[in-house]
Formats: structure tokens, sequence, C-alpha cells
């Protein structure tokens, strides 16, 4: 039997939601996807986040060369965070899930 | 603040990633995009899934109309798993997956 690392190692779907690794790593591409946003920004698009699973989630596409962090402020150091080149080539992703969204689920 | 509730609510990205709750659901919408398979196929192709995880996440799709199942066998009863319309127009967001995963992701 296929053991699931093997599996993942196979399967470019797979390896691809090893990355996009939730929910809130799909939001946060979603809120980043029209531009560069700071902390509390996406603190408050996200609603119901907490600042430590935030920092975990950015921290982990920033690994994953998915985002980048900017500085737009020296003292106090502030920064911001983009989408790389790698990214940005989520956004289809994130657009493809837009859609059926609209089509197929309704505001309750 | 938006509480997490409206915001999925508002979204059409949240909604569609309320369906598709996590990474198990999107490996079953991979596995049947190319037609019906029975639960053990399943289990076997999803590796390390265990059957109750597999029998909720089945459950959970069939709930929300992405899924169908069929029985192929009377006695004893047997079924088989296949996308509803409405599953199938969730293809195009396994195919950016996969793409962006074949483009950057490698194996181990």
């Amino acid at each position: 039997m296929t053991m699931p690392f093997d599996q993942t190692n196979q399967c470019p779907v797979a390896r691809a939601l090893d990355v996009m690794r939730d929910r809130w790593t799909f939001l946060i591409l979603r809120d980043l996807r029209n531009g560069a946003k700071k902390f509390h920004e996406l603190q408050h698009s996200l609603g119901g986040i907490s600042p430590n699973t935030l920092s975990a989630r950015l921290k982990h596409l920033e690994e994953n060369e998915i985002i980048e962090r900017r500085f737009y402020e020296d003292h106090p150091p502030r920064a911001e965070y983009l989408l790389t080149v790698k990214g940005q080539q989520l956004r289809p992703v994130i657009a493809a899930l837009k859609k059926w969204g609209e089509v197929h689920t309704t505001e309750r």
C-alpha cells in the first residue's frame, strides 16, 4: 500500500496542498492577490484568526517563497506582506474557488 | 471587527472553502475527477486515510451534493462514488493546484 509520504511526493496536487496547508493559507492568498497588506489588515480581513496562527501561516508561506515581507518603515520596523511570482501563480486556484463559490453557494 | 461567520458568509472563496474543508476533501475530488471509485479504491489512493475519516469526508461531500453514491451491487449492497455536476465544476480548482504543483514543487 502506498504510504502518505510517498503519495504526497508523487502527486503534484498533493504537493501543492502541502503548501496550501489549510483554510487560512487559502484566505491569506485571497487577501494578498490584489496587493500588499500589513499584519493588522490581514488580521482584520481574516476575522477570527489569532495573531499566533496568522504569524505561523505567514512564516510558513514565507518559507515556501509564496509571500515575502517588505519593510516600509525602519523606526520602528514595520512590514507588509506581498505575493512573490511563485505566489502570484496560485491566483488561478483562488479564482477557481471564487467562481465555484459564486455559482454554487449562497450567503446565509 | 468582522466575525468569522459573517466573513464566511460574504465571501465566495470562504464559502467554497467551507465545502472543500481540508486536504482529504481536495484529494477525494482529485481521485473522482476521472470517474467513479469504490470506497476501497479511494482508501488505497489516499494512502494514510483511516476508514472513519474517509467515511466522514464522503458523507460531508454527499451532503453538499459534490458527490453521489451509486449502488452497483444489491446483495450485498455495494456502492461507488462519483462527482455530481456541481462537483465536476470544482475540477478547475484541482487542475489549477496540479499545474502549480507541477511547476513549483518537486518530488523528494
